[in-house]
């Protein structure tokens, strides 16, 4: 048993933490980027160590954690990389223009800067990916921001160990005491967001949770950003010309979709469209049935699911297509139209929700019933194009990341990378919290006007010393790598 | 007399805003631009007309009002050629990876979309630049939303006329109808940042003002980014080196600086640290003498100088320095810092304080007394490398803008602006309200996952029709110009 953090804890966390912030926000960025670089390696390092606590306080098998903790560490290292690379810094430079119209311009050199400490709301479904040393934190450190990480109750001994490890890595890498932290318990969480030396918050998990934590930092008497994904139900729809062309491999990876992980993912798949005549009955409900048990993330978790499926299924006009190891449940478009509300409601865990539509028409209107989710699906052929080219504007209006024949669990770490969404999905759709754009929500502009190359930072020298990608006088260049 | 917008008036407005929406925010980016060039053109066509309501209700002389419709049709004009360059959709490739680890890559493509109708909140100020046709008008147009102006009330007529005029120039180009609308009242401001059409907002005014309305967009049932400019104090630091080589300059462009448009500029500088044996009392005082008495904007805005300034002179500490169209104060360090809160804050209008600090610790103790400010300045010779080194990072942790050797009022307009800052200068402050990059608070990303060529839009295909700027699996790259 973890103990919540005491409040004198507390205190020498954010005052370590804001202590910090200037040495580690002004710190070069190779030189940030190797402390990360000794974190990932740390991490990969204590493995051996982290998954066995992991698995017995999550029940998640040990080839998926250990997935997810070289899928941490490989994001870590993708930060260090651009790190060195510079295009985080987003430099931008104008040079004088005596002859600018209306008015003469100055000597204008923009560059992110990071915001300061930064408190992370770690998630419980993914205890490395989306936790102490998930993509939140890599971004933030990336940033140049202290992390202060608030544990998430489901997996405390995994983050209080992952935090140690963290901690002594940066501080053998040279790294500012102060610069990573974690703290436990619901209330120092809350009381950590209204402390004014926290500059930003980040968070993974439930709707209510997610919007009382935002209306807390936005309503503080200095408003900080809160970057919150909240629900998502990922709606998968699927054309005549799909399942005519691979109707049975679309049965068998939408099962594997929403049951992987015990459909535990934010992206799992809650609803699958299909042509009335799409025949796939059976073939759903035999792979639905070959599905193995396995447990949930805990017993909070487990009860949520139980209750909420069985909410699902006594709705008006939902019927059981298959139930075991998850659910399949089913019904028709007019019957969700009808009520929307009720069955457009995320249900976390395998359940999902077969929903077949007649005509074109019937399938618009799905599309439109839906808020923001983080991602949308749509299974076509080549012969959809005119279909897909009128459906997608409108996935995109309603999504953060539009799928083609594929589905949504599973989000690559790269640099082109979205995992965010309109609201409900997320609060704060603008920003991502996966990909190397995922710094941008640590950082913020400054700009230098006439300022002279000798007190200026590296990074924005006439020279270029550090090599970087800027874009000077509207286009970018990269300059000369002295390194 | 210009009524308050009925609610039918506004009904109208945010519905044909909502239907304009899919189709303004899909047009090509060539063809916006097009639609932005044209208002530019009519605003131009129209300053014979407007500048005489501008001088009429606002007071500010012809020069100034001409230079500023130059200011925002240069602004249009730069975003228009900005989106024919295509950075401003920060497309990002990265091409599928069979062999990456953990797991394979899918082809990801990234765009940034408008987010839907945007609510701008006119400053008084300035009746063009940050008002129907300013920066946050400009920019939320080229990012591809619809814009809604709520009329500042100090310049109704102007504001009306000024809509007219951009809304038959986007008909006659073709924009949809609904892609810019004007409102006036204070109450119809806040019943349309309510409502769930509206996606953004900004704002240019008071704090208590910026705050309220933050409050509401934050809170709402689906919470909206709101960027507000609320008030910056600008403070500026001068060494002994630059007081002597320059020393009746800094007297004479400090008073220019404090006292250009009557004081009424969201960047004067509201306080000058010189230190205590500057010996310039005679010069400001003399300077000050000969600034030409001239109307402020309105009344509202006189009584409230009139009374701000009449607080400042009445601090214990404070003392005045000159007096006459405008006011000089003048106060040191250790009484500033004796009443920090009732010395900083901010007045609006042709009053400004100088502090006399003695020695470096003093002028450090000021750098530190500042909250958020939009900008900061330092006035520093060759000399000075050493101090100005160990000041600038403190001056940045403190603005948006770092001034060397200049005075900050003007705000050039070009792609490295930033016009922002930590709060409470801004809510918001990862965003600029002025340069090329205030269009991504209108825009949220959108990733495409393996979808083919053939169903996606022309700035993501392969072949770079567009032949726009793009980061290709982590590298920037320009597309052959087929245009």
């Amino acid at each position: 048993m973890i103990p919540d953090t005491t409040p004198v804890e507390l205190e020498q966390a954010l005052a370590a933490a804001a202590v910090a912030a200037p040495a580690f926000g002004t710190s070069e960025p190779a030189v940030r980027a190797g402390w990360i670089r000794t974190v990932a390696d740390a991490l990969d390092g204590a493995a051996d160590e982290l998954v066995p606590i992991a698995m017995r306080e999550t029940s998640l098998p040990e080839a998926r954690l250990r997935g997810e903790v070289a899928r941490s560490t490989g994001q870590l290292r993708m930060f260090a990389e651009v790190l060195e690379e510079g295009s985080l810094l987003e430099v931008i430079i104008d040079t004088a223009d005596a002859q600018a119209k209306p008015v003469p311009r100055p000597d204008l050199r923009r560059v992110l800067v990071p915001l300061g400490p930064v408190l992370v709301f770690a998630a419980s479904n993914f205890p490395f990916a989306f936790s102490v040393c998930g993509g939140d934190t890599a971004s933030a450190l990336a940033a140049g921001c202290p992390v202060i990480v608030k544990a998430h109750p489901g997996h405390p001994e995994l983050s209080a160990r992952t935090a140690e490890v963290m901690i002594a890595a940066l501080a053998s890498a040279g790294a500012p005491a102060g610069s990573f932290g974690l703290i436990q318990g619901f209330d120092v969480g809350v009381t950590a967001l209204k402390d004014p030396r926290i500059t930003a918050a980040g968070f993974t998990g439930s709707v209510p949770a997610g919007k009382a934590l935002h209306e807390i930092a936005v309503t503080r008497p200095e408003p900080i950003p809160f970057y919150g994904e909240l629900g998502s139900l990922n709606p998968v729809f699927v054309t005549q010309a799909a399942i005519d062309a691979r109707g049975k491999d679309i049965a068998t990876g939408y099962v594997g979709s929403f049951t992987l992980g015990v459909g535990q993912f934010c992206t799992k798949p809650g609803l699958l469209f299909l042509p009335a005549a799409h025949g796939l009955q059976e073939q759903l409900a035999a792979v639905v049935g070959g599905v193995a048990e396995a447990p949930m993330l805990n017993d909070r978790i487990k009860d949520g699911f139980g209750s909420g499926r069985d909410r699902l299924q006594k709705v008006d006009g939902i019927r059981v297509l298959a139930s075991g190891s998850a659910t399949l449940l089913q019904t028709t478009v007019p019957e969700l139209l009808a009520r929307r509300d009720e069955i457009l409601e995320e249900c976390f865990g395998p359940v999902s929700i077969v929903v077949e539509y007649n005509g074109l028409e019937e399938l618009r209107a799905a599309v439109e019933a839906f808020e923001g989710n983080l991602t949308a699906t749509l299974h076509a052929e080549g012969s959809d194009t005119e279909l897909a080219a009128e459906l997608l504007p409108l996935l995109t209006a309603r999504a953060g990341r539009v799928l083609w024949n594929g589905w949504p669990t599973g989000v690559a770490v790269s640099w082109a990378q979205h995992h965010g969404g309109p609201f409900p999905s997320t609060v704060g759709s603008i920003h991502t919290s996966v990909g190397v754009t995922a710094a941008r929500r640590f950082q913020r502009p400054v700009a230098y006007q006439d300022t002279p190359d000798a007190v200026l930072p590296d990074v924005l020298k006439d020279a270029n010393p550090s090599g970087i990608s800027r874009r000077v006088n509207g286009t970018v260049t990269t300059g000369e790598v002295s390194r």
